[in-house]
C-alpha cells in the first residue's frame, strides 16, 4: 500500500493538534452547560427533501447510496438520504419529531461534523465541525434570548486561546422597516445589494440598488446612509432616526438593537457592535442577526453567525420560533494551529512514564502505574525494558515530564526537564497541577 | 411540514438519554487517557478502494455523490468516497499517512460515528458510535500489549453503570498450530465451521468440518475437543496438551494465552476467560482475539471485540502490527436505556433556576446567574416573569432542584424537593456536590 495522501477539504489533525481541538470543544461544552443548554446529537443524514428546503444550498449536499443496493432499494427522489450540511435543519426536524416530549423553551447545544459536497478543486472544507446553541420556543419566544445567546457565545469564545472577538449585530426589522418607510419594496433585493458593500463599495452598490432592487437614486442614497451607521450604544438609534424615516417596524427593530447593545456593553464590554451594513442572513432571519470576527484575523470571515427565526419549524398547528448561533470550529482550530495562537503542552496524556527494568519486572511497573492512575495521574508504562537512557528518550520525545523508576528499596521519580530525581511513593505522589494533564496554552505564554 | 418520523437504523436520543450516552463517552475517554492513549479523529470518508480491502464488507458501504456533481467531477471507481464502516481501516490509513511524524508504539483512542449501508428493512443500526483503542508498532509490537489492552477495556467498562462483563479470549496461534498438528490444512475453513458451534451444535459442526474444511471424522472430533476447552488459568494449556498435539506454534499460542489469563486473574479478577471455541475474527487476527459479553445480556452479542494484527498496515518498506479493541457504544447505550440500567438525574444541566420577579428585574436575575456560573454552578434564568408558582413548575418539569429568588433585602434559594427556603449569597452559595451537575446513576440506586 503506497503512502496515502490527504483528501482536500477533509481536515485531520495529528495528536497534539487534535488536543487543541478537543480543548476548544471542552471549553465550548462547559460554557454551554453552565448556561443550561442540553447537549444533543442528531443523525448525520436527513431526507433530501428536508435538506433542500432552502434551495440555494442544494448543490452542496452529499447524497448517499448503498454500494450494493438493489434496484428500488433506496427511497426515491426527495426521500433519498443526504449528509446534513448544518445543524439547523436537523434541529428543526428534531423539534418537530419530539415536540410532544420536549420542554419549551428548549435550549440545546450540538457539536457535530457537517458535510458540504463542494467541488474538490475549490479547496473549501467538505467536512467540518460546528458548535451550535439555539433556544426554540413553542409559538412564542421572548426577545431577551436574542440578547442572551450572543453573550453566551462571547463568554465561550473569550475562554478560548484566541484573540478577542467582535460580534457585529443588526436586525431585520430595522432594514425592512426603513426600506418600507422610504417606499423601497424589494427588501430582499436591497439587502442582497447592501451585502456587497464591503466588496464593491458604495457607488457600485448604489447602482445595484437601482438596477436590481428598483430603487430611485434617493432611495439608494438613503439605504447606503442607513448601512453606514454603526456604534455600541443607544446613539445608533438616534442616528437612524435622524435620517427622517419613521415606521412602527423600524422603531421596534431599533428598540431591540438598543436593548441588545446596551446589555452587551455591561455584560461583555467591547464585544458587541451594532453594524447596520450587516445584510447576510437577513433574507431568512426575522429579528437579530449576528456575525463574529476574530480581531486581527478578519480575513477568516465570520467564525460565529446566527440570528432569530420567527418560524424555525412549523407543523401546521404550532410554530416554533428560534434564535441561535453557530461556531465554525474546524476553521477556527485550523487558524489557531496555522497562526500558532496556541498549542498543547504535550501530544500524549501521560504525565509519567514508568520505566521497566527487565521484562520480568514488568508486573511491578504495571502495579506502580495502576496506583498512580488510581490517584488520577495519566501514566504510560515503557514499551520495552530497554536501557534507561532509551526509556527516558521515549518520554522526552512525547513530552512526558516524569520518568518513574520502581526499586526494591523504594521508588524514585525523575523530572526529565530539570534532571531532579527524588524518592517517591506511587500511592501519594502527584505531579504539580500544571503537569498533571496536557494543557492548551496561548503560544506566547510558552509551555508549562 | 408534517410530523417527521424516525429513520430506522439511525438512533437518536432525547436530552436525558443523550446525557447517559455523554456520560458513557466521558468515562471511556477518561479511562483511555489515564492509560495515555492519545485521542484522534479521522475524516468520515475513505476512498472506496481502501474500504473494500476486506471484500466481505463491501455490501455495507455508503457511497457519496455530489447532488449537483458535473459529469467526470467525482473520482471514478475505487477513488469514489465512502463513509467508513469502522475505525480500523481509517487508523491503518492514518498511520501510513503520518508514519514519518508519529512516535511508535502509537497508542490512540478514537470515538466516532461509523456507518453501514444496511438494507433499511433489516432493522440494524446504520449509524452508530464506536470507541476504539489500539496500539500500533513500527515493525514490531511486544506481546504485553495483548495483555494490556483488554485490561484497559475491562477497567473502562467496569466504570460504567452496567452489569459486569466477561471477556472471552482465544489465540489464532492455538487454532492454527493445533489444526496443522493434526493435518487439517484448511485452517480458515475449519474456523468458519467452529464459529457456528453455539448456533448449530457439535454434530452439525462435525459435518461442516468434513464437508467444507476437508476434515476426516477424527480431525473433526479433535477440533471439537479443542473448542470445548475453556478456563481462567494455566490449566487450560494442560488440557490442550492432553489432546496429544504438539507444534511450536501451538506452544507459542498456549504460552500467550496463559500469560494473558494469568495477568488478568490478578489485575481484573473474574473478567477474562480463555474460550477456545471463539473463532470470530481468527481469519484476520494473528494472535490474541477478544469478545466481550455483558453478564445477563448475552443476547446483545459482543459489546467489545478486537485482537492482534501482525500487519495492520504496510507501506512496502515497513510493516505496522497492531492490537486493539472496539466498543459498540450505541448498542450498549441502547440497552442501558431500554433495560433501564441507568438514567440521568435530570435532562438539563442547570442546578438552579433563577426566578424573574418582573421583566424590569431581569438584569438583576441575570447578574445572580453570572455570579453563580462564575462559581461553576450551571444556571438557567426563568424564560418569563410569570407567577412564581409557574416558574417553580418550570424548574420541576426539568428536574432543576433549586429555584433562586433575588430580593432587595437579600436573596433566597429554595430546594423545591423539600420546600426548604433559606437566605443565600450567589457569590458563595453552592449546591451539594450530588446536585451540582446531572449525574448518571444505576437505576436501582435511584436518583438523589
Amino acid at each position: 500500500m503506497a503512502r496515502p495522501t490527504p483528501l482536500s477539504g477533509f481536515p485531520e489533525w495529528l495528536p497534539a493538534d487534535r488536543a487543541v481541538e478537543a480543548h476548544v470543544l471542552d471549553v465550548l461544552r462547559r460554557t454551554f452547560e453552565l448556561h443550561s443548554f442540553a447537549g444533543i446529537e442528531t443523525r448525520a443524514v436527513e431526507p433530501l427533501g428536508e435538506l433542500l428546503r432552502k434551495g440555494e444550498t442544494s448543490k452542496e449536499v452529499y447524497v448517499l447510496s448503498r454500494l450494493q443496493g438493489e434496484a428500488g432499494d433506496d427511497h426515491a427522489g426527495d426521500k433519498r438520504l443526504g449528509l446534513h450540511f448544518d445543524l439547523t435543519v436537523p434541529l428543526a426536524r428534531y423539534v418537530l419529531e419530539h415536540a410532544g416530549t420536549l420542554a419549551f423553551p428548549f435550549k440545546r447545544y450540538q457539536i457535530q461534523k457537517v458535510w458540504r459536497g463542494e467541488r474538490p478543486q475549490d479547496g473549501r472544507f467538505r467536512e467540518f465541525t460546528q458548535a451550535d446553541i439555539d433556544v426554540v420556543g413553542a409559538d412564542t419566544l421572548p426577545f431577551h434570548y436574542e440578547v442572551e445567546l450572543p453573550l453566551v457565545m462571547a463568554e465561550a469564545l473569550s475562554a478560548l486561546p484566541i484573540p478577542p472577538v467582535r460580534i457585529a449585530v443588526n436586525n431585520r426589522k430595522i432594514a425592512q422597516g426603513f426600506y418600507e418607510g422610504i417606499g423601497l419594496d424589494d427588501v430582499d433585493g436591497a439587502l442582497r445589494a447592501i451585502d456587497k458593500l464591503a466588496k464593491i463599495g458604495p457607488d457600485a452598490v448604489a447602482e445595484l440598488l437601482q438596477r436590481d432592487a428598483g430603487a430611485t437614486p434617493e432611495q439608494a442614497r438613503a439605504a447606503l446612509d442607513l448601512a453606514s451607521i454603526s456604534g455600541t450604544d443607544a446613539s445608533v438609534a438616534d442616528r437612524v432616526r435622524a435620517l427622517g424615516v419613521r415606521t412602527d417596524l423600524l422603531e421596534e427593530g431599533l428598540g431591540e438593537l438598543v436593548a441588545l447593545v446596551t446589555a452587551a456593553a455591561e455584560r461583555a464590554p467591547g464585544v458587541v457592535v451594532a453594524d447596520l451594513s450587516i445584510a447576510r442572513g437577513l433574507d431568512y432571519y426575522t429579528g437579530s442577526v449576528y456575525e463574529t470576527t476574530l480581531v486581527g484575523h478578519e480575513d477568516l470571515g465570520s467564525i460565529c453567525s446566527g440570528g432569530r427565526y420567527d418560524s424555525l419549524a412549523s407543523d401546521g398547528s404550532r410554530t416554533y420560533p428560534g434564535v441561535g448561533l453557530s461556531i465554525g470550529v474546524s476553521r477556527l482550530v485550523a487558524r489557531i494551529l496555522s497562526a500558532d495562537l496556541a498549542r498543547a503542552t504535550r501530544a500524549v496524556p501521560a504525565a509519567v512514564l514508568v520505566a521497566v527494568a527487565s521484562e520480568e519486572d514488568r508486573p511491578a511497573s504495571d502495579a506502580v502505574a495502576a496506583r498512580l492512575r488510581a490517584g488520577g495521574v495519566p501514566v504510560e508504562v515503557a514499551p520495552a525494558a530497554a536501557k534507561f537512557g532509551k526509556q527516558i528518550r521515549h518520554a522526552d520525545r512525547r513530552g512526558i515530564p516524569y520518568v518513574w523508576f520502581p526499586g526494591a528499596d523504594g521508588d524514585e521519580v525523575k523530572d526529565i526537564r530539570s534532571g531532579d530525581q527524588v524518592g517517591a511513593d506511587a500511592q501519594t505522589w502527584r505531579p504539580p497541577a500544571d503537569d498533571l494533564w496536557p494543557r492548551v496554552v496561548a503560544a506566547e505564554r510558552g509551555t508549562s
